[in-house]
């Protein structure tokens, strides 16, 4: 899935719209912040040579969805994004399910993570994210 | 991978068929109902602007299928089934292998999710399910 | 990915070629056998209506692979399989990498799953298995 | 996704271009080396009948990326990869965020795994990763 060429004529890794389907973010954590905070990151890799510009739709069970919410991702960089950590237009709810699409105006790469540290002992789980478009 | 367009004429996401291989309810829990309660999870997320009406069939190891359980998700939200929570038409049994065939009247997007607090530190593992059609 | 049509004209669902990269063998485990035994699993469904002839190869860091390793799956019917149950042609050995290729005569679905309970608590991973042809 | 046939004309399994987009290595360790000790992996497996010339880059959040990393898999070999045993070019660092793009001169298949032992109790996660081409 190359995905058509850059300014440059090489060729572009990644997809511009990405699903993440399970959202939820734990509302407890134990150990030492930031490293063991329970958190739900969208890890997106711009591996390309132009910036991304990414716009991330974020979608409930009983409500209207919320955002966009932006970030641009330079050429070549990643950018990790902690879910929780989201502010503007308004906070990600803890505790509450939820789902993410992402677009980006180049190819990009997205995997999901979630830390759940409720307990003593951490809990972790990833999944690529859907590329979707 | 969009799926064509919706009523609006606008691009929709996702597919119309999932499939989760590896399902399995732990059967014994530990720790504060229902956050900590051991589940199966389909997470679906209905991103477009019609409702997805949601049939789900459930495959054993040494009988027929159940099913159809189910569902509708309005436009633009989330909805995570625990499959340990389906009763109609029959409950799906704790600690017996099975697999779910999802199809949906428009495109989703489905992320399988398990957490199992059989011990005292609950595990968590997810995937992306499979996208079939 | 709707593989063809099956005898009776219904569409298939899966694919007929799998691939797992990560496997690995925990060598040893905590809790009551068999469900809290270590292990790497290939969860396979047969959605369709014809029986899925599966054969699995096993590939090795420094050595041929093994195999096939063959199973039948019956119309409409789930099979779980233990990679570290496997006896024949020779065992899969415990705490070595490995990685695994799945074809099977109509298409399936696959999904990976790691139980490793070396320690007093368990942890688990899953991803869905490569879609290969 | 058959890629192609190869030089005996048989059909090779894979993709030439995969990408991870979580990668983080915990930086600290409990239990035993090697087998406890935090780490995060490529599981490449080279089902093909030619070996496969690798070559990593990985990218980080705020500087230019890092490699080739070059390994050589065999004609039907697995080689997994542990990302904090890199050395030539430069090491990975540990606790920071990064991703990785993986070229391939034949297909092959990747998988990411991360095992987290900061805590006394060991966690896991896995993802099959992103064909990118």
């Amino acid at each position: 899935m190359t995905a058509g060429t850059g300014r440059t004529g090489a060729a572009m890794i990644g997809a511009r719209i990405w699903a993440i389907g399970d959202g939820w973010i734990p509302p407890t954590s134990t150990g030492p912040a930031p490293e063991m905070t329970s958190h739900d990151s969208a890890c997106m890799l711009n591996p390309n040579d132009e910036p991304a510009e990414v716009a991330m739709t974020v979608y409930f069970r009983d409500r209207e969805p919320a955002g966009p919410y932006r970030v641009t991702i330079p050429a070549r960089r990643v950018h990790h994004q902690r879910l929780n950590d989201l502010r503007d237009p308004e906070p990600v709810p803890c505790g509450a399910d939820y789902s993410v699409v992402i677009r980006s105006s180049v190819p990009i790469v997205v995997q999901h993570t979630r830390l759940d540290s409720r307990q003593a002992e951490n809990a972790l789980m990833s999944t690529i994210a859907f590329p979707a478009g």
